[in-house]
Order: structure tokens, then C-alpha cells, then sequence
């Protein structure tokens, strides 16, 4: 460094890891940034935020405030998806620092006032001259102008141009940063809204007629589309649509034994006719896949598909690429197993092997093959059984490349390996909502993962249900209790999603397992998509339709709770920074008997005036209530009014 | 990397800035480390906790160990002074995997045990191999017994010794860690013992004999070392040596103009016999100052001098090196102020001039100077008004030639400030204390500072008083208020100073400021140690013996606070970790009325059973009492038994 190292820039806030992972945005999103700035010495102090797309040139900057206690805020976006580099540049302000000494010296009439003069005039003639290399001349003159006369006119006859905020407005245009110091190098990443706020619809495309008598087709699925897209939903996710396993093909409820009609589970992936690159022929080809992925378009939703890297024993890659699994000592290929559990259908990679680099780099060819076919959005099955590692590098090279895609974690593990996943690239991540029943819990849990540092590196997207997934809850439950969850997964996180059947209460259990019986996973399965009985399609349209119209529901760190004293009461409300628009939800957990009593308001944080009157209007039912003050009484009754999702103004 | 990378290990704890700063610790004193530690998949961990000195090939180890949620602990020490270096590897453990799910498929009569047990045997003889390769071939001898026997005894007999301890240990000696991660390399700095216990005595030798009609010179000052060393104190501050500028010098009580007899200021330095290298003609010769540094050291103490970066008009460099100053407009060198206030006898250093470069080496090499004639602690005046990288710089340079020298920051500023010069290196620094009163106020600080994370790189050093600093609560007071702030600074922190005359409850203000009237810093003072009004000399030394007899007193982040009803009492203790020494004080801050009231003792914190009698022990009154339980009663009268020190035992 040509100059002496000077400013001291650390303590940032938000930072990941000492600076080592991203913080997430999505695409003009701000990014209030903090940081402690100071120098020896009694110099006022100037600093930038400066930010750009990283390996562009082009930076773009904004000015930084201290507040208090030697520390500064800033605030900056991103224009487009990808990654992006930020810095903070700061600088001991000689013009500010003179101003400030010289005012002092007028007032007290220094004698060194006329020699302080010259210094001054000094700064006010390298700032003309700055001004008239980056080709403003008549920013130049004025400065030079104001030189001239602070060494000719009497200096307190000045005073009142050097003091003005016009004065301090041209210098800071040109100020002297030859003896500025840069921080270090902080990275963010930018994705498209969708990385943050989404709404998911789960179906097995093979089911999409809801036949058990016949395979349903890619050019079966338009009808599920118009549905989806009727019930508010823009993400359409599919399980995986390769070719199934023969070799030790799953039989109905999982059990061993296949018979000649079973159509095996979609995560056994590769046969005959292909792996990952190929698509099962009963669901069609390629073309057909296109065509579809056009359609979803269309409806204003996209397809995403499930990443599951588990082959079975007739994946072609068992063939070509033997070393790309565990041997045996007996030469054999190890099959997936949690002893006494064995998944005989399946053979896991192996991720360490020798030839890991080409293992790795051909698994990254994969996404990026589905990708040039339409495919922007992947869920990823079970990525905490494979290198983190991996993860960063896959999820970074293809965002490189396009940044539009985004990446699902279905990580059901320990939150350490969750959080990592997060902070390596996963866009968005399964949580533990699927269990989180008691309103202590529940609360306690959506507020780590919306208001603790997990809110810049961890999106949740709340799933009530999965094909792998009927929590206790749900197991014979009523259709109040549907209703329950899918509102406290749409309202409480800006992403959620269902897995089809959810919308008609489906809720047979696989005794002794929190799983479905007849699970859709093993076999082709009979619905009746119009069923009038327990049908609640027009329920969570109405939930997503709330979501669409209130820009409060489509942010994620703005979740507040507030006090309720019915212990099964929830209520909590997200509400835009500017409060132009707030959401107020009431639910009661329990499906059975009646909720009723006070809730006691932040009003604070609705950003309320606790002395006047307020309206709330129930989206749900289109009633409206004039409330006054932090403590409301709510009555919810399962038959009846049995949820509030307001909007509030003042 | 030849392998892929695997296990994730971060979120590491102590961590100062994301790994940029070193934490702090005295030689073999024990660092935790904590950490996350994780991988995908199912494996067994193990990791170790590896250190070593900075450019040694010599590498410690020690197991680490998991706790709950992925965290990990390990303890390491440093066996000399210096700049140390330390990492985390893990790995996921073969040979524990593997057993754990052997043992679970002979419990379920799995059919793959056999294969399994060849798998086994393998891992048994690649151990075995690196127990050759480590040239221990009767372990190699052993594991491969063990491989044959598993290949060749039915499984289910083998289980005793594969699920043995000596078996685990006997493998946990030559781990395969062959795909093994290490995390990112942290540091610490390893110092004396003296870094974190140290008692300072400062004195102006020019006023060593207490004669205003005499310079005092290094000859004359060893009545002083002898009646420090009776005191208890190990370290003897000097101000500045060096010559002292004629210029501008200034006059008693600071006035602008001096007298044909007036000594100076210290920290004024440069004349026309020298700068920083040099010494003050009155006080004697670089070989009389080499002499008096032995003298103490005879006395089981050293000499610290004060790294005062001021010159004089008349120092050398001012003629040698003008580039090294600011230049005013006219050519003139600018001399310090802080307007209104002027000091015109002092040019400040420009740390940022073109030459800097050399200007910094110069400044370091003056440190290097003393440390060759045996000065191996420095107080360093004022850091904070030069640049933080400077000072990283010079204790840098110095410590990596000489580990033992300490330093002592004497920045009395914002705290961001002090901070980040205890971060970049400075052994100790003042602090706050010095103004601290209220019991509230100076219980919320004292814990900040010894259980905040300020306590890995900020050691604080409590000062009753200074030359500069005559706190308001000193000002014409009794000498009971000199009893209480010696005792607080000598209990709560392990490191404590005072300026000589403190010891005589010197107490006369400079009207309407918090300083000495007729400032030794001016002036030849005339006192008379040995007068015995008011001397607190004995008191003093007692202090400072208590705090030699009880290692509970020579830790830093030991301070726990205790509950006392009485608004002016402080109650606080400090323990060793295995609470073999324990020192509980409680001690009011009021000189004139009675304290009276219960105290409440976190016993837990103190090690003691509630259930059972304890005893404690006042150290300055020679008294024991029974107590009992948590809640005691405790009446302090400032003319009687007006504080406790005792020391604990159950």
C-alpha cells in the first residue's frame, strides 16, 4: 500500500462465518449494512458503501451515516440476480476536520487564524482541481473561487459560505480519498422474488388423472395445472420423472416385492431406458416435458423438478461407473441402509470416491441439462446424506451461469447441517413446521428462523404435508385442522407448499407410521380431485389469493407475534417496512373446542397510534371490525368463524 | 485438495473478528475451544485440536470432544511465549461407524455379517499397517490377530473385544485420516505470567528523594525501589527519560511560560543531548539507567518506561527529519492542539506522511533500543491518537524477537478504540475504572470487561490514580477513599497501578479540574514517604501480599458479583477454576457512612455446598467467622472494619 494503513472498518453486521458465506437478498431488496468505523486521532470521519456484481467493474456506491458508539449504517441493493461484492471505504474528511477546527479558531480569535486560512483555501483548490479532472470545470471555478477569497477577505466574513450545507454538498463530491481505507470483502447473493416468496403445489405427474387404473401422462397433467393455477399456486413441483428401477422394485406400502404392475418408486432412479438425463416412458418424452414446462409457463407458474441423487441397481451409471460407488469387500455394490434399515431398490453414491471430481463434475451436468430444458426451480432430495461441499460448488456453478435457478433444500436433519445447507446456496429449505404443533413451540421456532442470523442465509418454506409426511396432526383429522395448517404455513412464511391431496384432508395413516397408507410413492392412486366431502380447494385458494393481494405476506423476516392469553391461540402479524400495508392473524390450534379471549397487541411493531381507533378486516370472511388499543377481545369457534386473517389500517 | 472436502467445521468460539486477532492467554494457561463440527451422511466423528508455534514444524495435539448439537470442545495450552497458531481436523471415523452398525446387524441376525466382517477385518489391518509404519509393530501384530480372528470366528463371539475400550483406544492411536478436514487456521499470543498479574508502581525518578530543591537521578533511586518492593509491587513505571525540550517548556501548573529553575515536562522529549535514545542529562547516563534496571530486578521487580511518541521543538528529528511532521502552509511545523487548547512545547509525529515507511521503522527500532538495555515492558502514552496499524506493526516486530516483551495501553478514549488496540496486541490496557463510582455502574464495567469477550484480547489494569488524573472522588478526600479505590483496583482486576503519593492520600485538585495542583509533571515535588499522617503504605502492602498469597487473585476472567441490599456495597469474588483458592471481598464505596446489610452469595459460583457451614477468613483483620447458606449480614463502619477481604473455605 502506498500510504499509511489508517482506518480501522470491522464488526460488520449482517456478517456469515467471519465473511465467508453470502447473505441473501432478492433483486432490489435493501441491505442495511453496519459496521464500526474509526481512526486515531480527532478527524471527522467520511465512508461509502460500495457494491458491485462480482467480476464486474462497474461499483456502485452510497454514502454511510454514523449513528452511535463509533458505528456506521449504510444501505444498498442489487439490480439483478447473481453474486455481488461490497465494501465499506472510509477516510479521516480533511475538509470537515478543518471546518470544524477553523470555526473554533474564528470564534476564539486564534491568532493562527490567516495561516489556517491558506490550509483551508489548500482544500478548496484540490477539490476544484477533483472537480476538474472528473469534468465538472464550474464545480472547479466555484471552489477555487471560494479559495480566493478565504485568503483575501476577512475569514469570519466567510464563515457563513464555509458553514453552508452547500458548501459541505460540492466538497463531498469531491472528496480526498488518497488516504482512504477499504474493509475487507463482503459477498451477498441476489436471486429473482420467486427465491423468497412462493407458493409450492406438490403432484406425482403420474397420478395427475387420479386413476389407479391407468398411468397418467405429461400431456395428462394440463387439468392439475389449471387446478394449481385455480388454487393460487406458482410453483408446481414434481417428484423425480426419470426412468424407475426393475432390480428390487418397491411394492405397494413399501414392501419388498414388486408386483408386474407396480410402478416402483420415482426416487429409485434408472432402468433400461436411461438415468437422470431420461425421462420414464409412461410419462411421455422429452418433447413432451418441454411442452409442458410451456404450459406451467403459461398459467404464470413454473415446473420445478426433484434433484435426487440415488440410482438404482439399473442406473446406467452402475454399468460405466462402477467406481462411483461403495464396493463390497466381495466385489458387490453396496445398497443404501440405516442398519436394520435396508433400501434394497436403491445404491447410494459414493461422493469420496477416487474419482470424485468427475463424479461431481457429471452430477453438475445433470441440473445443468434439466435447466436448458425450461427447468429453473429443483428441489433437492435428502442433501444433507451428500458433501456440503458438492452443494456449494453445484448451486454456485449454475447460478454462475444463470442465477435465475433456485435450489430447495429437503434437509429433514440436524439444524447445524440445515443452517450450513442454507448458507452454502440452497434458495430456500424444508423446516421442522411440519411438527411444530404447540403455539410455544411454534412460535418459538418461527421466530429463530425469521429474526436470528438465520434470517440472512435460511429462507423457510413451511410444507403442512409431504408424499413422505402425515404428521400426527393430520392422521385422521377433521378438515378444520387441514385448514389450520395450511393457514399458518401461508401466512407465517412467505414460501409454503402442499402436497396434492392435502386440499381433499386426505389423513390415512400407515399404522404405527407418520406416513400415508397406500402411499402415492409405491402406487398409481384413485382421487376424486372434485369430491365435494372435506374439500377445501376454495380455502387455500383463498389463502393464496390473500398472499397475492398483500405485499406484508411476501416478505420474510417481518414475522411479530403477539400475546394471547388462550394458551391455543396464535397471533402474529408481517407487515411492509413503510406500513403501508399489514397482515394480523388470529388462529386457534385446536381443531375441536372454541378459543376465546384477549390478545394484547404490539402496537409498535403494526406500527399502530395506540390513541385512535384502528379497522381490522377479516380476509378470510370480508368482515370488518373498528378495534381501539393493544387488548382485543377474538372468539374462534372450529365450526364457524374459526380463524381471522386481518388486514389493518389506521 | 486430493480428496473431497468434506466435514464442515466452524462457528468457532473464542473467535475475535473472524479469525483476524489473536486471542490472549499467559504461557500454559488453558484455551477452550469450541466449535461446530459436522458431516453428511451417518459417519462417527473424531477430531483433534492441533497447535502450534507460528514457523514451527512441531505440532500439539489434544481430542476433541462432542457436547450436544454438533458442538465441540478441546482445550489446548501454550508452553512458551509467542504468537501461536491452531486449527480443528475431523474425519468421519471409519472404524466406529463401521462397529456401530456391525454391532446392530449381529443383534439382527443380519445375513451380510460376514461380509460386513471382512469390511471390519480391512479397517483392522489398515490400522494395523500404519502401527508398522509408525514403528509400533506389536499394535500392528495385534490388529491384525484381530482382522484374522473376524474373518475366521463366528462374529457374534468377537463382540466383547471389537466393543472393548481397548480396542477403541488401541485404533484411536492410528486413525485413518486419510479424508480428513482441516478448519481455518486461528491464533493466539502466549505471554508471561506478568501480562495478566502485575502490580505497577509509578514514580518520577527526577523526584526520588521528594525534594523540590533537587533533581533526583537514576542514582538516588533506590530507597524508592526498596519501598516499592515493600509495598508488593513487581513492575516500577518510569515517565519519560529522556532529554526534555527548552522551547516552549513549559512552566509549574502548565503555564505557558518557564522559569530559568523549571524542569519541564517529561513528555516533552528531545533537546539539544538527544531524542528517544537518549537520557535526560539530570537523571545520569544510559549505564546508570542499565544499573537501576538490575537494582530492580534484584528486588524481584522491573522497569517499565513510558513510549511517549511526542518531540519537542528541540528534538532531533525536528532538524533531522521536518518531513516527518506537518507542515503548516508557511513552511512552520504544526505543534499540537486540540483547539481551543494549544501545546505548543510538542510537534506532533505525521504517521502519515510520504516517509512513512521509514518513519515507523525508526519509531520501532527506539523500542528495540530500550529493550536491548533491558527493558522489557513499555507503557505506551496515548495510542490512540497514532495509527492502530502502527502499533500492530511495532508489538508485532518487537514480540516476534523477544515474546516477553509487554506493553500497556494508555488510551483513555471510546471503547471501540481501546478495543481494537488490545485486539492488534496491546498486553494491557487502562480503562474506565478510574471514574467509576457508582457500585451499579462500576459492577456493569467490571464485568463487561473480565466476562464479555473483551476478556480474550483486553486485559484491563486498574488505576486509581495518574500523574494526569485526580478523579473527583479523590479530590480533599479521607484516606479511607484511597483505602477503598486501592482495594477495588487491587481485587477486581489482577493487574493494578497507582502514581507514587497516592500511598500519601496526596489529594490537592487544580481548582475546577481533575488534576494535581502543582503537577509533578511540572514541577520538582517536595514530599516526605514516611510521614505518618495518613499514610496508607501498610495497607498497600497488605493488598499486595493478599493478592501474591492467593492465585484465585492472579486470574482475570474469574469475577463473579454477588447480590449485597445495601446500595453502596460492592460484593464480588474470585476463584480458581477448581476452587481450591477462593476470594470473596465486599467492600463499600462510602468513606463516611456505615454500610449494614445482608449480602447475597451465588454459592454455586463460589463452589460451596449450601447445605453445609463455611468459613471465611478476612485477610486484612485476621478474622474468621461461620457462615451459612447464601444470605449473610455484613456491617462495614469506614473508621472500624470498614471492608472485607476473605478468603473462603468449605
Amino acid at each position: 500500500m502506498s500510504h499509511a494503513p489508517t482506518v480501522v472498518i470491522e464488526n460488520f453486521y449482517p456478517c456469515l462465518d467471519g465473511g465467508r458465506h453470502p447473505v441473501k437478498r432478492v433483486i432490489d431488496e435493501p441491505l442495511d449494512v453496519w459496521c464500526d468505523i474509526f481512526k486515531d486521532g480527532h478527524d471527522v470521519m467520511s465512508a461509502v458503501l460500495r457494491w458491485r456484481l462480482t467480476g464486474s467493474r462497474r461499483w456502485f456506491e452510497a454514502p454511510m451515516k454514523p449513528t452511535e458508539n463509533d458505528r456506521w449504517h449504510g444501505q444498498c441493493s442489487f439490480a439483478k440476480a447473481g453474486r455481488w461484492e461490497y465494501v465499506v471505504e472510509a477516510w479521516g474528511d480533511t475538509f470537515r476536520s478543518w471546518k470544524k477546527t477553523f470555526a473554533v479558531r474564528v470564534q476564539t480569535q486564534d491568532p493562527d487564524v490567516p495561516i489556517e486560512a491558506l490550509e483551508g483555501a489548500r482544500l478548496l483548490r484540490e477539490a476544484g482541481k477533483r472537480a476538474r479532472a472528473a469534468g465538472v470545470p464550474t464545480a472547479g471555478t466555484q471552489l477555487e473561487d471560494c479559495a480566493d477569497l478565504l485568503t483575501s477577505v476577512k475569514a469570519t466574513d466567510l464563515m457563513d459560505v464555509l458553514l453552508s450545507d452547500e458548501m459541505q454538498s460540492l466538497m463531498d463530491q469531491y472528496p480526498d480519498r488518497s488516504q482512504s481505507t477499504t474493509s475487507d470483502t463482503l459477498k451477498a447473493t441476489a436471486e429473482r422474488e420467486r427465491a423468497r416468496y412462493s407458493a409450492w403445489y406438490e403432484f406425482f405427474p403420474r397420478g395427475a388423472e387420479g386413476r389407479s387404473d391407468k398411468h397418467s401422462s405429461f400431456r395428462d397433467c394440463l387439468g392439475r395445472l389449471d387446478h394449481a393455477a385455480h388454487m393460487g399456486f406458482d410453483v408446481i413441483y414434481f417428484p423425480p420423472i426419470h426412468p424407475i428401477g426393475i432390480t428390487a422394485r418397491k411394492g405397494k406400502n413399501n414392501t419388498l416385492t414388486a408386483g408386474p404392475d407396480d410402478v416402483g418408486s420415482p426416487w429409485a432412479i434408472g432402468g433400461p431406458t436411461g438415468g437422470h438425463r431420461h425421462i420414464e416412458p409412461a410419462l411421455g418424452t422429452e418433447k413432451d416435458f418441454v411442452w409442458l414446462v410451456k404450459e406451467a409457463n403459461k398459467r404464470g407458474m413454473e415446473i420445478a423438478l426433484d434433484f435426487a441423487l440415488n440410482c438404482s441397481p439399473d442406473h446406467p451409471y452402475v454399468k460405466d461407473h462402477p467406481e462411483w460407488f461403495y464396493q463390497r469387500p466381495d466385489g458387490s455394490i453396496r445398497y443404501a441402509e440405516n442398519p436394520p434399515k435396508k433400501y434394497q431398490d436403491i445404491y447410494p453414491l459414493n461422493f469420496h470416491c477416487d474419482d470424485w471430481r468427475n463424479l461431481w463434475k457429471e452430477l453438475i451436468e445433470v441440473v445443468q441439462f434439466w435447466v436448458d430444458r425450461g427447468v429453473k426451480i429443483f428441489r433437492v432430495d435428502n442433501p444433507h446424506t451428500k458433501p456440503v461441499a458438492f452443494w456449494e460448488e453445484l448451486i454456485g456453478t449454475i447460478q454462475r451461469k444463470d442465477p435465475d435457478v433456485l435450489f430447495l433444500a429437503e434437509a429433514f436433519t440436524k439444524p447445524k447441517m440445515m443452517q450450513v445447507l442454507g448458507k452454502v446456496g440452497f434458495t430456500q429449505s424444508y423446516t421442522y413446521f411440519t411438527w411444530r404443533e404447540d403455539p410455544k413451540a411454534l412460535t418459538e421456532y418461527a421466530t429463530e428462523l425469521t429474526r436470528s442470523d438465520m434470517r440472512w442465509y435460511y429462507r423457510a418454506n413451511f410444507w403442512p404435508n409431504t408424499p413422505d409426511i402425515l404428521p400426527g396432526h393430520l392422521q385422521n383429522a377433521t378438515s378444520q385442522m387441514f385448514r389450520i395448517r395450511a393457514a399458518l404455513a401461508a401466512t407465517m412464511s412467505s414460501s409454503w407448499g402442499m402436497y396434492s391431496g392435502y386440499e381433499l384432508c386426505e389423513n390415512d395413516p400407515y399404522p404405527g407410521k407418520e406416513e400415508y397408507d397406500n402411499s402415492e410413492k409405491y402406487e398409481l392412486k384413485q382421487r376424486d380431485y372434485n369430491q365435494m366431502g372435506g374439500n377445501i380447494t376454495a380455502f387455500i385458494r383463498a389463502l393464496n389469493l390473500i398472499r397475492r393481494d398483500n405485499p406484508a405476506l411476501h416478505l420474510y423476516d417481518n414475522l411479530s407475534f403477539h400475546g394471547a392469553d388462550h394458551p391455543q391461540m396464535l397471533c402474529y402479524s408481517k407487515v411492509t417496512p413503510d406500513f403501508s400495508n399489514r397482515i394480523l392473524c388470529v388462529i386457534s390450534h385446536d381443531a375441536h373446542q372454541p378459543a376465546i379471549g384477549m390478545i394484547h397487541l404490539d402496537l409498535a411493531a403494526l406500527g399502530l397510534d395506540g390513541s385512535r381507533l384502528f379497522k381490522v378486516t377479516d380476509l378470510l370472511h370480508n368482515q370488518t371490525y373498528e378495534w381501539h388499543g393493544a387488548d382485543n377481545y377474538v372468539a374462534l369457534h372450529p365450526n364457524g368463524m374459526s380463524m381471522h386473517v386481518f388486514r389493518v389500517e389506521q
